[in-house]
């Protein structure tokens, strides 16, 4: 039974989970935040959207041996997950340089890199999360040294899931953000969402940004690229007979 | 003998030596930048003064088995030196947290670290030397995964030289950025200077800042505090028979 609030962030709601202290219940909202939530909006159908999308991408996680948090569908924006303490990082993993590293580091968009890297942000609003080295994570006790390489590991298995799936429905991963939380006994497992909202995806074909990138730079059209994901997604999901 | 100049930097100039190929003259200049050369400045005897705080340091390097690029002085404010490829690499240790990584991390200035923190800066003044994961260090094929154990296992052999020295003449060594290079053969040495404009010092009684941060900060009495450093190293080396 679904319980009152206990967190609320930018795109989702945490609820508890009357029946069950170790699982929550997790709302997916429709409003779209960029730049640190500088920038706001919204379109109707995002959380469903974001919901169906990630349910896909959770289940090829399971199939491939990876923990995540996910549990099932509850309703259309709804889902139940195992409770866990959040890993303050945001875990990105880049195979082509877009976004804020290329800018960084001086390197055209869309370069492609020799092998996939494996980049840590601090997840803190107030400092607008900021770039970490393994090194720096260790000094801000976030993780231990054994935590970073089973977070980096886990982070390239799912890599290496997302890339093979999305080749399949001609669409390039350029790059996305996971986060990982512990629970009681310490296991990491995969948390949070994997959508648009979240990942890099551009067409094979016409290179066309079918992700949030469509919203941070006003290129139009994002309800529809969403929806166009979910779709590719969706037939290809039901060849695999999911 | 002191041939062409083949660079010109910041704070030093390197002539080539017309007698031997595998090394260079290095002229320490009088000039001091900050914010990468937004703010300039400058103080007679700088590059003297500078040369000589260089100079004692890096004797106390060589007796601790830390290969060096430095020769021997030529005169006030030359010295001769081994010709490195100098790795791109602004490489930080600290021991407490100051400057641009306790901003970042919305930490007080001045906290101590349980362990010293190395950090890698890419040395490249149009991108305003950005902040670097190994990983990054890695994919810019900057350096191996064993050059960068090798250059990290060698700035805290610096650091710990250089807070017991400091510790003797009662200031405490906050932070520093050194610079490494390479030979022919792909060895790596400890290269640039060792100064009040690549140190963070703390008087330990009064907790005076005696370095760069009082011309950044604009907090006077640069030259004298430069000077001080120098007296104390100066006295200590002395004692030391140096």
């Amino acid at each position: 039974m679904r319980g009152e609030k206990v967190y609320e962030g930018k795109a989702k709601i945490l609820y508890a989970d009357t029946s069950n202290a170790d699982q929550v219940y997790m709302t997916f909202k429709d409003s779209l935040t960029a730049f640190n939530a500088l920038k706001k909006g919204s379109f109707s159908k995002k959380g469903e959207i974001n919901l169906k999308i990630s349910d896909y991408l959770f289940q090829l996680m399971k199939r491939a041996q990876i923990p995540t948090h996910w549990i099932d569908r509850v309703d259309e924006t709804t889902i139940r997950a195992h409770k866990l303490f959040i890993i303050p990082l945001e875990v990105v993993v880049r195979n082509r340089l877009a976004g804020s590293t290329a800018k960084k580091l001086g390197i055209p968009e869309g370069k492609i890199l020799a092998w996939p890297l494996v980049e840590f942000y601090y997840k803190n609003d107030a400092l607008q999360d900021p770039f970490l080295s393994d090194d720096q994570v260790l000094m801000l006790e976030i993780a231990t040294k054994n935590e970073i390489d089973k977070l980096k590991g886990l982070a390239l298995q799912v890599n290496q899931v997302l890339k093979e799936v999305f080749l399949k429905i001609s669409l390039d991963l350029v790059d996305f953000k996971i986060e990982f939380g512990k629970n009681k006994m310490g296991q990491i497992f995969l948390a949070d969402e994997i959508s648009p909202d979240s990942m890099r995806l551009w067409d094979k074909e016409t290179g066309e940004r079918m992700d949030k990138d469509r919203f941070r730079r006003d290129l139009g059209n994002v309800e529809e690229s969403y929806n166009e994901v979910l779709n590719r997604l969706e037939n290809f999901m039901k060849t695999k007979g999911v």
